[in-house]
């Protein structure tokens, strides 16, 4: 400045910005406003700005930070997955738009319970959400420590962190009362988050760093399917897609660049090993991968990390199903052949059952089996799913023959064998190389929307773009259900190649798995 | 909602506003985001919702407040002129527009030096200018708990609070460095403030209020002038109009509807008592009122307050000055006539001066007089503004005799004598019917955008509209300033009808100042 060009140091950023970068309405925050004049001076007014960027025309550039000299090459971000169980993070350079170092941790309110439900209800006892709120930050700041440790960045580099997470759990970042999302009709608080200073949240980042949240469509389709959706590039594809993340809750989204269809399916906790008599989650000793001798009936087992079996995990599970019933030890009911000849097939307490590991070979001393209710139990979870993607379908006025495309999201869905998902009718029929797993979509969805501010608009486009169905609303969903409770469905055209091989392999033809040929 | 319309509580009153109030771009920060739930329900779903609506085409219209029923009647902000010495402050209602209660208080910095240069060199102090933050807060709270008191209304009631002062007080109450505001080339940190949360300044307010402050020109050219120009509403006329603020530093504004410059002028303290060997603040005691006899020169006083008097205060002075040169007591370079035969009249340490009281009638109980040094440093500070007037009306083409308003604002301006002003070249010679006084404009200006969102609109195009000039970098400055070291002026055709009443007054026709005929 000199004495013909005197204004103030504001509105000399204002301008600089304005005339060199044609970046308009800047805004400049009350923190960043008290560092001003320190830093131009400190930096004999070379300065390094760093502005949250509109992604709206016309919309407001707020300058995040300045710095004295040249920081453009250190500037970091964080994208965040808040999961109900884990919490997954990466950090972002911003300046090449790398990965600089991943890591994970649980989320540290898996204490009060596993599923969202008992967290909400956690949350609803007096100081129970500042508690869940408080968690749930604390998670989220462990996997930051790591990340900082592992990438040698400093704390004070760090511009933002972009995150999503289900509907509940976004609730509980924010300490909005979530209350009504386990009641009818279901009512979030909000599906919009504004961007939220860090500090406000807990959150150990700097004073000018924002969060920025994805947006929710319902109270049971959250920020992380549509992180999801962003993730997988299924906002931007010609072909008709069906995304889908199976857990406690089956999310499931059809459509393609042009319009997008969602919904909530209820599957209950069987895919992650719930009431499942020998159910666990997919840990060390869990049985992952599953074989049968098509004359013996005797299994062949692989554990994860080739322990002794404890149990079965959800992915195990629908590979054990799908291979008995492609034998024939049970039926298209989910009942066994009360007249096979094996030691292994007998009669429990809760009725009929198979023993996968005997109790001298398992690692808890005792017989490990499948009950007829646990196949129950699964047929209802896929059932859930599978109807939902029909229901779906029909109202956009489309059929499972018209899918190009099956995006697999979520734990589950990258372990999920694609075979035995179709052969149960979990999945529709579809040729494997029109199978994409994306694996944690919502971690990828927000690493986007953190190095790129194109995505941070298309997510608000795709957003206003979904259309949300309350299954429970639509008139036949139920009919739906009932006849995908059989294996693979009661309509065995919907099923035409899992069809053909039944035959096959009932009339004495060998299927031997595809792992041990 | 129901199962047919289960969209977020958030979401659904972002839909109400929009389709039953054409409201758009509504945004709910987090702190209403965390009540929606429980208000919406404790209403019934009837609720009161307060928007802070944008001022600009597109902008976002922030939501304030939520609460459950019918609140419409009871809506509060406060408007508030932060002046170095005194803070005013009003408390207006929301719903009809009127003002429930006036306050004043002290500016508690005052402590600390009564100009603003001494309240920067205290913020450049180590925790000076939290201290000074703190006492700019403290002064204000004062101020609301009086005029909560006063109109029975509730903290909780109260949605915002627009601030105007000089850009020194805008600094030291936002906590900006204000360190090169007092050094060439008089670069404050910023002019445009955005809307600020109350809380955040440590105003005791509800925690949804926003402090919004009027924007400044320039370091010294302020917010407050920027509130007093609406406030008086020279941004509207047509007529092209003088603003005029005079204090230690004479701020002027001179254009119409059309356009509008501004400067500032160093005028010293004299106007407020500052380097007159007894000048005072106008406070009890202060000569505000003084004629002379013309044959034997024995003044008549009044004092404020009628007290025994105790000094001369800044608009005292001005008559005083006027009186005596109108009588040919001192010539039109300030000197003493050194042949008048008055025991009043004699030679003191300081050269010739006047005595106002003898010893034995002032309150002091010393004599109170007035030097050539005094009279001296009282035509500098005319001197300053009317030179910034004259070159100002040049830079734009223009000359005094155009001028076809005089708007005069602050203290010193509601007490200001006309005749005097004239008379003795501060302000030009304009018909009393041109004048007029706005008083406190800065607060006048703070009500009108507190209760007109079409005003706040108003205010970003004016400050926009306004040329700030340097005079120390108008070449001519100088020039005007040494000219107008006399009284009236060097050039006496600036003053007709001053010079007609001299040439009567010298010719022995008696004028009696208009109080006493």
């Amino acid at each position: 400045p000199d004495a013909a060009d005197n204004m103030s140091d504001g509105a000399r950023i204002v301008r600089y910005l304005r005339e060199k970068h044609g970046v308009h309405r800047v805004v400049i925050n009350l923190p960043v406003t008290r560092k001003i004049r320190r830093v131009l001076r400190d930096g004999d007014f070379k300065v390094t700005v760093t502005i949250a960027k509109t992604i709206r025309e016309g919309g407001k550039n707020f300058v995040l930070n300045i710095q004295a000299g040249n920081w453009l090459e250190r500037n970091f971000a964080l994208a965040v997955d808040l999961g109900t169980t884990t919490i997954y993070g990466v950090l972002l350079d911003l300046y090449t738009g790398r990965v600089l170092a991943k890591a994970a941790e649980y989320n540290e309110q898996i204490s009060y319970g596993e599923d969202v439900i008992s967290r909400i209800i956690q949350a609803e006892k007096p100081r129970g959400l500042e508690l869940m709120q408080e968690l749930a930050a604390s998670s989220i700041n462990k996997v930051i420590e790591k990340l900082l440790r592992q990438s040698g960045v400093d704390l004070d580099e760090l511009t933002s962190l972009t995150l999503a997470g289900n509907t509940t759990m976004s609730h509980l970042l924010l300490a909005l009362e979530p209350h009504n999302i386990r009641r009818t009709p279901y009512v979030p608080v909000n599906t919009f988050f504004p961007p939220i200073r860090a500090t406000d949240l807990g959150l150990k980042m700097p004073d000018h760093s924002v969060v920025m949240l994805y947006p929710a469509i319902s109270s049971y389709v959250g920020g992380d399917i549509v992180a999801g959706v962003m993730g997988s590039g299924m906002y931007r594809t010609d072909k008709l897609s069906l995304f889908i993340d199976i857990g406690t809750n089956g999310e499931i989204v059809i459509g393609n660049r042009e319009w997008l269809v969602c919904s909530a399916c209820s599957a209950g906790p069987a895919f992650e090993g719930g009431g499942i008599t020998h159910g666990m989650r997919a840990a060390a000793g869990a049985i992952r991968d599953f074989s049968i001798h098509p004359l013996t009936y005797e299994p062949m087992i692989i554990t994860i990390a080739n322990r002794p079996p404890l149990g079965i995990c959800g992915s195990g599970l629908l590979i054990i199903i799908a291979a008995l019933f492609e034998l024939g030890v049970i039926d298209h009911r989910g009942y066994f052949q009360r007249e096979l000849e094996s030691p292994r097939i007998r009669q429990g307490r809760d009725g009929y059952e198979y023993v996968l590991v005997w109790g001298s070979e398992s690692g808890t001393g005792s017989d490990i089996f499948l009950t007829e209710v646990d196949i129950e139990n699964f047929l209802r979870a896929k059932a859930a799913i599978f109807a939902g993607v029909k229901t779906l379908l029909e109202e956009v006025g489309l059929t499972v023959a018209d899918l190009e495309q099956v995006i697999l999201a979520g734990t589950f869905g990258s372990f999920l064998d694609l075979d035995s998902a179709v052969t149960v009718g979990l999945l529709p029929e579809v040729e494997p190389e029109k199978v994409l797993y994306v694996g944690n979509g919502s971690l990828m969805g927000c690493w986007m929307s953190g190095v790129s501010n194109h995505i941070r608009r298309h997510v608000v486009e795709v957003v206003r773009r979904i259309t949300n169905f309350e299954l429970s609303e639509v008139i036949g969903f139920k009919d739906q259900y009932v006849a995908s409770m059989f294996l693979p469905h009661t309509d065995l055209a919907l099923f035409p190649y899992v069809g053909e091989r039944l035959k096959s392999a009932r009339s004495g033809t060998v299927r031997v798995r595809k792992e041990e040929s």
